[in-house]
């Protein structure tokens, strides 16, 4: 599969977005990640100042994963596809989480474990029916692979076709920070043990079986840890592989990203090998309390905005930092400026020597 | 001053808004400090599940202080009447926070240096010219001390009865972090050296001066760390007694607050001793890159919600805040039950043993 070179977010408007920044009526720096986040709003859209995101947009990725049978996870499988329809219904967290930082909600039907997808536009893209257990075979074959990134490619260009100005991707699937992990470790080179978190809530037992997963998988991706695809293939999973696909055609498509937790920022760390540079256009929404996502975090030079000791997924973490990305933009777009305002700046003619104070 | 018995968050509410969390479908604690905040507004309102924010309001309570003639700030003092101005004609950052965030704001000169008030309104509460040079001499009187302090809990009295059901104290004053820093010194006994920061952007040389100024300070505090009344006299200032009236009496009118940065804190670790058990009702917005916030916020025992390395004041770091707060009673007012939305909850019969996963 060939990606485009990833465009690089424009210098112009960063250097226009940064010299607003030091005459808004401030001193300068004083908003700290806020004016960080305003100069990346204004680079990826080409424009100073900023305009608000009027099209932000989460696209929840549903799988199920044959790992979860082996009690990786405290949930039971069947849940994934009963959220699937709570999300449809807007009584899932994601719903109210979007409805307060003002996006709306789709969620996509990749993987899931079900007879039927919940309706025929959330099972358009379907692959498969679960994922294989990786902790025994592969995930999916190489057809499905391409099939699953492809997917999220044409879902990534149908948002942006239809508007979006700012993308989300959430992941919803029993099991799921199982593949993550081993997909995290893979490329990081780390040890699993030093990665396995304890998903939405698994006992040491569970625990102790997730990790040895994590561990078998690991050991079918020798000699493979340089293939995004042959990684996704083996110790991912379809939804995984969709994710990857939309957060690296997001950047194609010069669409910034807000990444959620462990499960979207395994698929991220994909997708930068996939499209490298594509990184340029995300910042980390949050921090997880999943051990794997900091260093996947670290992988990719990214700081989350928030850390609030959330472990939910569906864009949970992105979906509330948005609104601080949102504060970020107007910030650029609507204080005034020294000048408008007949405030007086600091005297910089002798700044950081004669200065009073 | 007599304050009345700060009245205690309502327990049962607190207990139903706990026990809905564990029903809401998401897995067990997964949203972290979204639910922690959730329950502790279900407590202030005495609710389950609480209403969202209708009138959240934010104080900017204006004042100059004498030590700024002393070149403790990048700024000059005329930049506190000049920026009440800008607050008041909306183009302050302040004000474009509060919009991004629902809430609207007031100004209120308490103290600035200034021949008028900006308006007969804003300057109602007026109780005089600039606070003393903390350097060398009190920064008020007695009778100040005690009319600013009044004022502000008339004025969140104000708000609470036009409908306010968050409030949010925000100062603006050039130097005001040196009477806040002293503050905290004297009431967290703590050395000036570790406590001083960079405030808006002081140089090495400011830095020194003011170092100097909260040790000249805090030098005539002794045998008076157990008066807050006299320690706000002593080395703190008109705007800073008024927002500890303002933050008292919010917790006695059973009204959350949103604390800021460091002067704000600052204020509010005055009012704790004024109201003991004030803090109940208060929860910290932002962590600001002063470091006498954090021992202020320590010795208060409370988190910050955010930390985006902003050292603004105004209000703003609470303002960034807000829309988690508001995302964290979303949750618990609109998200599905296991039961509404036929999610399969864990098995918790056998808990931690035999469970799958």
């Amino acid at each position: 599969m060939d990606f485009p070179t990833v465009p690089v977010p424009d210098a112009d408007a960063e250097h226009a977005a940064r010299s607003r920044q030091d005459v808004l009526t401030k001193p300068r720096g004083a908003l700290g990640r806020l004016e960080d986040l305003s100069i990346w709003v204004s680079a990826c859209q080409g424009a100073c100042p900023p305009r608000q995101f009027t099209r932000a947009r989460i696209v929840v990725f549903a799988g199920d994963h044959g790992v979860a049978k082996a009690g990786v996870s405290a949930y039971p499988p069947e849940v994934t596809a009963q959220m699937v329809a709570n999300i449809d219904a807007g009584g899932a967290a994601i719903n109210v989480l979007a409805g307060n930082a003002g996006a709306t909600v789709r969620v996509v039907d990749v993987a899931v474990d079900c007879d039927e997808p919940l309706s025929e536009q959330i099972g358009a893209y379907k692959v498969r029916r679960g994922s294989g257990d990786i902790a025994v075979e592969d995930a999916m074959t190489d057809e499905e692979t391409l099939a699953a990134v492809t997917a999220g490619r044409r879902i990534a260009d149908e948002e942006v076709d239809a508007g979006a100005d700012l993308l989300i991707a959430g992941d919803m699937g029993i099991g799921n920070t199982t593949p993550s992990t081993a997909l995290i470790a893979a490329l990081a080179g780390k040890e699993p043990v030093a990665l396995v978190g304890r998903g939405t809530g698994v006992d040491d037992a569970g625990w102790m079986r997730k990790t040895a997963a994590v561990r078998d998988a690991l050991y079918r991706t020798r000699g493979h840890t340089a293939d995004p695809l042959a990684l996704l293939r083996i110790c991912g999973g379809a939804d995984l592989a969709a994710m990857a696909g939309f957060c690296a055609q997001a950047a194609i498509r010069r669409t910034p990203v807000l990444l959620d937790g462990v499960v979207v920022t395994a698929a991220a760390l994909v997708a930068e090998r996939l499209a490298p540079g594509a990184k340029q256009w995300w910042q980390a929404g949050h921090r997880s309390t999943e051990p794997a996502h900091d260093v996947a975090l670290a992988q990719l030079g990214l700081v989350p905005v928030v850390d609030m000791g959330m472990r939910l997924g569906e864009g949970s973490g992105a979906a509330v930092a948005l609104p601080l990305l949102r504060a970020a933009v107007a910030i650029l777009s609507s204080m005034a400026t020294f000048g408008e305002a007949a405030v007086s700046d600091r005297d910089d003619t002798d700044d950081r020597s004669a200065v009073i104070g």
